[in-house]
């Protein structure tokens, strides 16, 4: 993989579980959505609230995703979430999710984002920017 | 469409939305596994707890789903879901849902989903299922 | 009482329940927080993004909330919230919220929540504004 | 203090944040509910998911809590939450949670919970039991 790849850890929570005992699946995207920012953190050394202010950049919102949900996952559950960058254009960019729940993948999530600012004509909206050299930059390490 | 469609409608919450002043994308995966669950309502004529207590149904986990975001809504703004059964097979079934917000198409939900019963071998556990047939009935009328 | 209520109904959902299949409570806290701005939204005539922007408000967040849980509820159930404004102060207000299930009291909510600006020194930061006028006068009609 | 204490960390996500960048508060709560499990998870050696089925417990589910936000936390804070036990009654106990951020106190949670197990007379409900000696004598360590 030629881009930047990061690797994180959490516990299923109580709260994060249905009726069914297993993860409620939105909140799986809620999980992928913190994992792409843990993956920004790490590549740009700095965190979310910092990097937004360093690039005037107002977020990446999603513009298209996906999930594949091979086998649940339940509370008290350790899993793994290996978050990588499989392509950088000028303002998007795709990041594929692998969780893995006792070393099985169990969820696969697929994102394409673009990088945003405020629009100058009207701050209250928000449009897609060209993502900066620098952030490009620190995403295609591997 | 010969399968059967329902409509809903809602108000953006401001909990609903993040920082930049929008919806956090996973909510819509939450609003609409929630219109999911309307359709089978309207469909059943009883409410989630009581068809899957009729049924002997577990729940329908989502095995694949897909979000398209076209424009962002935010809090304050009333919505449309537009959700159709669009597939039923023998266990699994498809489901498409147009979200829209002031009559504008915002975003597209696809979902695949599989009927389930708890596992008579491991009862902690949920397996696939036949989907009823009057359930098949029901959801098969426009 | 002096002041405004306001009376909302809402179906509990699949995603608002854990695993014992009940509501997890903290989700009751945003279902409040929602009824508050409903019974602003009543008493204003229109929705938050828009009272927010005519008054130069910044919100109303939370300073001190408490609930008590008489009887769980679960999916499927209707319920109905009865929001009472209980005071008001300069900058400060006061409410109250009872959730009914099937007609019996379930949960009871009871917040103080402040009214806010953004800070002319630093806009990314807020602090407390009096409570225009025309809101408190509104609030406080029956 | 006479009874356990917990301490754990974890950095505010961007999606547990509102419009105000701020966290939405109900969020406080699941918090709050995951570092009780955390004390638990530390106080009896193995996660909620085995201590329940260990125990035969149906959860803890509130009673009564509150929460007081003192100052705003935003994503990419780095909070503590301190969990003490601070109560412990035949089938109830209490619960405090101070979340510190940046060293300074920021929101702190008051819990009261009961323990439950099934009804023997209807599986489908839950009822308080008698806390288990063994868990009253691991929560009682400090």
């Amino acid at each position: 993989m030629p881009f930047r790849t990061n690797i994180t850890t959490r516990r299923i929570e109580w709260g994060e579980c249905d009726p069914a005992g297993i993860v409620f699946y939105p909140n799986y995207f809620a999980m992928f959505d913190n994992a792409t920012t843990l993956l920004f953190t790490a590549a740009l050394g700095m965190t979310k609230y910092q990097f937004l202010a360093k690039y005037d950049c107002a977020g990446y919102p999603m513009v298209d995703t996906r999930g594949r949900f091979l086998s649940p996952a339940r509370f008290g559950d350790d899993v793994t979430i290996e978050t990588s960058v499989t392509e950088i254009k000028r303002s998007s960019f795709q990041i594929t999710h692998l969780l893995k729940n006792n070393g099985v993948l169990a969820v696969e999530g697929f994102e394409t984002r673009v990088w945003t600012g405020r629009d100058p004509a009207d701050p209250s909206k928000i449009r897609s920017q060209p993502i900066p050299a620098e952030v490009v930059e620190r995403l295609s390490l591997p």
